[in-house]
């Protein structure tokens, strides 16, 4: 019960995966347990929050470049160490709990995927678990 | 073995929930798995951090107010962008490791529900899996 | 399935683990399911980053300190509010699938343990979850 996603990423940004995640746990065919979605990517993140207002996921891109700006004295040559820190901030995975067949998100909440240092070809994993 | 809790909170701050996560887990009945606590909030989260000087919960709050400040460029309409990036930040769920049957926690760690936007009434689940 | 590690840390910086939990997943001989990594401190945190450059790790480092820096006015009497902050915001714990008897890592991720108020004696446990 491993499911894999491709996806096409822009510069920066957060794309919503919540549909991915539903899809998984419908074809997993469990109704009660726990589904981790995984990003195996280091400049990349999962989160989750407000699918409502567009305006949140701009504001999302530009608090985090606030909180975590590119710097002069990075030494990383690649030059994506802000990307790297928004990576661990908001970190790799995203831990759901499934009841009656569908993941328990609250009714503002999505799931999403965030881009930090795009555009790229990423992929993501849905692992789900009967308990 | 799904639980679910109602709290009320303050304008911002950070309040104990380790008696719920523990009671949670003693009444599931499971003595070694993991257990998973949700936040169904997109201006609120879930986090682990000391449980002995309330000195801490207060610079926690003003720490997140520095990193992620409220901003004129914020364009989402309801002026509560830094709490969605704080949510992110620290995230919906944590996932603890149970072991005879009590959360695996070091010395003077707790479990804190993170309130960014209140007062408000919240809820939060808690998802016990054995293993 | 639980594991159990201890190690000595610099006064910040982050440390490679991907070889005991890797070590550890191939001992509970479980091929597919899922593994908890977790951190009993609240001055350190459990995170998955690039690992290759070791410019990356030193920037890690360099961008917390930016991000969540001390400041005059926190009240907590062991002056290291940064660290229980910084610990909050990359958390407490990492969830891994186990995918083949591996752990399902991309090309460039490795699983760090982050000390922000060292040097000391920390420990970190790993528990596999078979699926």
């Amino acid at each position: 019960m491993l499911f894999k996603f491709d996806l096409m990423t822009p510069e920066q940004g957060i794309i919503d995966i919540t549909k991915e995640v539903c899809q998984s746990i419908k074809e997993s065919g469990v109704s009660e347990g726990i589904c981790v979605i995984f990003c195996p990517h280091t400049t990349a993140a999962i989160t989750i929050n407000e699918n409502a207002d567009p305006d949140v996921r701009s504001d999302f891109v530009f608090g985090m470049n606030k909180a975590f700006p590119d710097d002069n004295e990075f030494r990383h040559s690649e030059g994506n160490s802000d990307a790297h820190l928004k990576s661990s901030s908001i970190g790799a995975s995203e831990t759901l709990i499934i009841s009656r067949g569908a993941p328990l998100l609250g009714r503002w909440q999505g799931v999403y995927f965030c881009e930090f240092d795009g555009p790229r070809t990423r992929q993501f994993f849905v692992k789900v678990i009967r308990s």
